[in-house]
This record gives C-alpha cells, structure tokens and sequence, in this order.
C-alpha cells in the first residue's frame, strides 16, 4: 500500500467524514464559511516528490476562505514537515469557533435540535481535542457538580442540550448566535500549543450582545488540524 | 570562563536573587515551605562530566520539600538534558503558587503592606512568565478595562493593591489567607507545556472558603523553571 | 458513537494493523520481544471516568517487556494526557530498535526475503514517522544521489534490498545480526521530541562487530506512539 | 525595577555580550554579514504597550540581511510571543553557521589562532546551545574516544585546535573556507525544535568543495535566540 493511501486512510479520516453528502450539502447550502471548518490549517507538507504540487485538491475546494491562513513562504526546501503554529493559524481557528456557533445556532433554527446537534457533534470532532484526551473546558454557564467538561458528551449537551445527563443544560449554542467578534489580550505560541486569553462578544439575533472572558489553549496535532485542547470562560466579574 | 560559571551567571539569575540575605532569612524564618518556590522544578541535568555528583548543592539545601517532585529514575544515560515537564513537576508548581500565596499574607500580617509587596515581587519573578514576555492573566476578580493583566505591574497590583494605576484593586494576596487546596479536573502535558483546569478552595483565618474555577498553563523554561504562563480564575457561575 | 470506539478507529490505526494474524503469529512464535514494539511506549491517559482501570488490556499483553518503560507516578490526577517524552521511554524505544533489527535478520533466515521485508514494513510503519511525512534517515551505507532516505520505500529498500529502484542496495538488516548496543554520549529532552547521540554497537551471528556513530531525534506522536523522524548514522572517521 | 531593565539583565546577556567594543569592531570592519549572529531569529514580541513600533533598533540596525528572516504578518494581536520556529528562520541559522566558519578562517588568516578562537568562543556561545547543557555534536572529523564533543570545550578544540586535551584537533575551522552551501534534503518543524538533513558543500581558498552529509537539530529558546543543539556532520560512505 502506498503512503499516500496509507495517510488518507489513518491520518485524516475527519476530512473523509467531513466530506460525507449530509454535511457538506449542509454547510454549501447555508453557510459556505463553514467550510473553513474542513481544513482549518495550512496543510502540513508532504511533497518529497511533488514539490510543484503542494496544493491537495481539498484545500483548493475550500477556496477564498483560506486566504487568511496561507502562510506559505516564497520559497520552500524540498521538503517540509511543519508541525508548528503560527498566529494566522490560531486566528483563524478562533475565528472557526465563532463561525461555529452562529451555524449551530442557524442549523437549530432551520432543522430543530436534533440537525443542530450533528452539527455540534461534528464540530466537536474536529476543531476540539477530545480525540486526544481530556479537554480542559470550563464553559460559561456551568455549575458544580458538572462544572468541567472533559468529554465530548459534556461538551455536546453544553452546546445543545436535551441530555439527561446534564439536567441544567439549555443548549449555549441555541441561542439564536448571529455574530462573534474576539479580542485578544494576548496570544502566546509555544510550538505546537498556542494560548491566547481576550474577550469574545457574542451577539444574537435581536442584537443583544453577551461577552465573556475567555482563555483557549490550541494545539497543532499530528494530522495537521488545530484543535482546542483548554477552553476557559467565564462571565465578567461584577462587585457586589 | 568555565561552562559551569557561565551557567550561574547567565542562566540562574533567580537563584541568586533568592539567596539574598533579606528574601533568605524571611523565607527561614517564617514560612519553610516557601524553598519550594527556589527551586520549584527537578534540576536539569548537566552532568556530562559529573555523573556522580548529579546534585547542586541548592537543592539538597531545599531539603525534604523536594521529595514529591523527584522524578530521577534509578539509572541515567551518561548525560542528559531534561525540557519536558512531568505530573509531579505540574503539581508541585500547583501547591508552590498556594504556598506562596498564604506566604503573602501572612508577609503582610506581620509587615506590612510593603513588605507583602516586596514578597510578591519576587513570587511573580520567580514563578510567573512575565521575563518571558506577556502572561495570559485573568485574575478572579478584575474588571474591564482592567480584566486582563498580562504585564507584571498589572498583576502585582490584583495581588497587594496600593498602585494608583490600578485603582480597584484591593489586593487579592492580602485577604488573610491560611491555606489551599487544589482539585485538578485534568491535567494535559504536551512537552514543555502543561496545562490544568479544575477547582481551587482558599481558606482565610477565620475559616471562610472561597471556591474558584481556575486553568493554568505552566512552562518549563530554558533555566529549568516551572513558570505560570496562563492563569484564569473565575468564581462559578450562578444561575439568576 | 462513544469517544472510546472513535478513539480505536481513528487514533490506532497500526495497533489494529499489528494484530493481525499473520504478523502476531510470527511475533508470537518466534521472538517475543517484538511485542516492545506493539505499543513501544508507555500508554497515554484517557482515564477521565475510569481511574481504576488505567491499563489497556493490550499492555498487560505484552508482559514484562514494559518493566523498563512503567513510569506511572504512584498518585494521579483525576485525568491526565501525557504529550512528554521520558527519558525511560527513550531509553526503550532505543531498545527496540536493535531488537527490529535482529529479528528481520532471523526472520530472513527463516524465512527468507519476503518475509523479511514484510516484517521490515511494520516496523518502519511501527517505528518510524513515515507516516507524519519526510523522515530525516541518513542510514550509514547510502551514497549520492541516494543517500537521503526521507520516505518509507528508500528506507524499505535500505534495510531488505530487493529494490530496482535503489540498485546499490544490498539490504542492511540481512547481515545475520544477533544482538545491538547502544552507548549515548548524551541525551536531550525537548518536550515531546528527545534527541540522542552516541555509538551503536551490532553484533552478527559471527560475533563481529560494526560499530556506528548514530544521531536519533525521536517524537511521541498523537497516538502515544514514540516514533524515529531523524536517523544520521555513519561509520567513525578515520584518518588517513 | 522595570521589567524591560530586568529582562535586559536576565535574559539577553549574549546580546550585551555581541555589542562589546572588541567583537562588534571586528565584525563590522571584516565581515558585515556576522551580524545576523547577533540576532539570528525574528525578534520575539513584546508590544503589548507599543503596538506601533515592534521592531527593535538592534534589528534596523542588522539591516538587509534580515529581508529573508521577515514573516511578520501584516496584523498582530496586540500582544504576540512567538515561541515556535519558521522555516524561514530555521535556513537563516543554517545561514549563518556557514557564514561564522568563513568568518573565523578569515579572522584566522588575519589576526592568528588567538583571535580565530576568541571568534570561535563567542559563535559557539551565541550559534549553539551549550548554555542548555550537552550538545549532541559529532564533528566530521572527530574520533574515539573523543568523537562526541558536548561540551562548548570539545567544539573550541574541534574547530580552532591548539588544545592539548584533545590533542588530534587540527583546527577544522582555520583551513581557508570562503563559502558554503547547504542542500536539504528534508526539514522537520516540531514546535520549538527544528530538525534538517542533507548536503553541506564547503568550498576553501582554492576551489576545492568538501562535501559532508549533515543533520542539525535547532532549538528557539526562551531569548528567542535559535541554537544548534544537534549537530552530526560525516563524510560520505563510499564503498570499498
């Protein structure tokens, strides 16, 4: 077996499932940013022997959305393994969560809970870290005893709910989003693991707009994706 | 000039700083437990011709402290450098910050507010990245635009107060602290990063807890300290 | 579909692969301490919800052989992912490269090249970062315009020959060795990456001795797996 | 004390070391291209107050040399550090490696072995990681039991000779290079470790090219300087 084929099949079997009719007729028809979700990174190189051809046909599928991530430089060796963040790699993860919400929020709005909570699952699958391990989320809204979320089904019935499991979940990201703005503080790059702490505007459909602090640790894994593996927030503090 | 003697004076500054007659005698009189923050981490190896005296003095001075952060296994390669971080290198710095901590105040009990301040200083040299550039700080109880201290006057203003360039700020550090107690939710470590999430419970002198939510990223730094990179703390959230 | 399930189809993929019945037979049956190789590493944390039970039934399996490489700290957090190398596991995985390197060798006498080279592929699949992209080999009896082995054909070609494409080989691990040691000059431990240096001595079945100055830099992967990505190794200078 | 005053201090003694009368007059005088020693890497940030001016006076002052280094995006958060390596980056060290061992034939040509090996001293302090503790150094040229060279001590001997504690030292440094070039044949980008293999040509003072096959592992270290701390450098195999 080759190791092109070999990759596909062990490495990146998201960008298979993300290809998948369902999900994809889903993001074209309704929100073509959605597809940034697909292959939020720069594509690690593999191109010993294609240097004309780095391009993989996904990314240019993926066309002007990844203006703002390429990074590549003029000149390359023959041969780059790139296993390192950049900050246009995080900023456009950050901007892919956001973009994320307001399409589960949309996806709620068109299909009913059950639509959205796919599209949660996916997004869950692909941009955080549960495949890795315990995620360290901290979400807003929640309360001991299940205040940390460390597993994707916590993280899923914080997003959409209707979990019997998480009693007190109502389903964050089904509050009609229609918009994410974030500011950074400041962003730290520490090889593969990227933080960044700021706060995030949250705005919905009758303009109403929530902001959070929110800290996020990024992490370039070894199929090129960046996933959230720590997500911190909370709401501001008030004095009494 | 010796490798050795560059060493000292190029890579262990802090060291020094610690052995200071003043910050020395404060931390033997009063509070033992604060040689921890001397020497937070397992010392690095650099023992390529020394393998029998692996051991800098300044450790065996740090005592019994030490004992849950050895990690050395039973036989070593003839020379090696450590830049990864271990568990019990991450809870060790965890307890240090809470010792630290109630060391502030009881520093502040006995002398005054500026002798806190002068203890809290070197805390934030010593276990805190500021020297390495921004520090993704979310105090528990900072607001806007203040929220976020990423420069070290910032955050030693949330801890002992008194800079009129941060005029709320009462100082959290001096609240008559008498202990700590850390329950990690989980704990990631990728290399020379890790990160925790989970619940710290702070006592004060008359027995109140205050319980918060709190992610930390600690680094392990070229000089083999364990220093806090991020910190976000944020009371639990309470429904309306 | 739970996290569990997801985790073995998506992360292992060359566990499943080293289960296969063909390959586990001839593991089993003839050199059992290939079994290092099936899961060269101390496995990652994904004990969030099940403390008591941290070890997957397929390191048990493989027995003794992990004496070497436990480094299970005796209390843990609730939930740890564990992306550092140790040293220990360094140390092993050094290991169980000779170990690869005398059982192609038998596997050739028993069985002949086909066999050999088949076990030579699971090895490079096991072993090595071929599938993360170019691995940076420089094996010791290579010359221009082949010295560089950056993907898994060259170095399949290097180690069992039989390769038209690669004419000058003669198949490097056919050589009846019988038994390898390593002496490092030194060690270094970047965080999820370690590098060693030293000498390599080989031993084949006549009790002569090739001796190697050999330049590793291994990375614990995604997978928990601890994979070679750079492989210098050249026969000592000596002067004319 | 400011942070910006202790950061100078603590964290950059090899730049005060760089700007010393003695070291900067010869550079500027000879060889204008050892300025990129001086700060061989993109400057890690520190803006978080001075957004508008990020580009340090030490780098101006390094001039057109760091046209190649240059990846600065076009926007910034407003508060950077940059702790991982660039591909960019990681051919600047390779760069300048070639360019500090023409400069110290030079200075050996012009002004003796004396002050070849105090050039040698400061590239070794600033270009390699020896300040971390053992180099992974296996010179071309070196034998046993002296082949491995961790130590700064055993590269000065290496490269400039005249040390009767490795008395087969020549001196490879001091034998009329006037250029070098370097061929990847792969570069691997883990993080803050970076790893190359390939071809390095040297051409001396009569046109004669030696060729070596080399492998280099750089490390971005906390100063944000980028040090060679694997360097396996072996003439080609030719068979017998």
């Amino acid at each position: 077996m080759g190791s092109a084929a070999q990759f596909r099949r062990w490495i990146r079997p998201s960008a298979r499932l993300c290809n998948a009719p369902f999900i994809r007729a889903t993001v074209q028809v309704h929100w073509r940013n959605l597809y940034l979700l697909s292959r939020r990174s720069a594509p690690r190189r593999f191109h010993a022997d294609q240097e004309k051809d780095m391009t993989p046909r996904s990314i240019i599928a993926a066309g002007a959305l990844f203006a703002a991530v390429a990074t590549a430089p003029a000149a390359w060796a023959s041969s780059t393994y790139m296993g390192a963040l950049t900050e246009a790699e995080v900023l456009a993860a950050q901007k892919a969560w956001g973009e994320a919400l307001v399409a589960i929020s949309r996806e709620h709005e068109a299909g009913g809970q059950a639509k959205a909570k796919a599209l949660a699952s996916t997004v869950l699958d692909k941009a955080y870290g549960y495949n890795l391990g315990p995620v360290l989320f901290k979400p807003t809204l929640t309360m001991a005893p299940q205040t940390f979320r460390t597993t994707k089904d916590g993280a899923l019935a914080y997003f959409v709910g209707g979990d019997p499991n998480y009693p007190n979940d109502k389903g964050f990201a089904l509050q009609g989003w229609r918009s994410v703005a974030i500011k950074n503080a400041a962003i730290q790059i520490h090889g593969d693991v990227a933080t960044t702490t700021g706060n995030v505007m949250i705005t919905d459909k009758n303009g109403n707009v929530t902001t959070v602090d929110k800290t996020w640790a990024f992490k370039k894994t070894d199929d090129g994706a960046i996933r959230i593996v720590v997500h911190h927030s909370s709401l501001p503090y008030t004095a009494k």
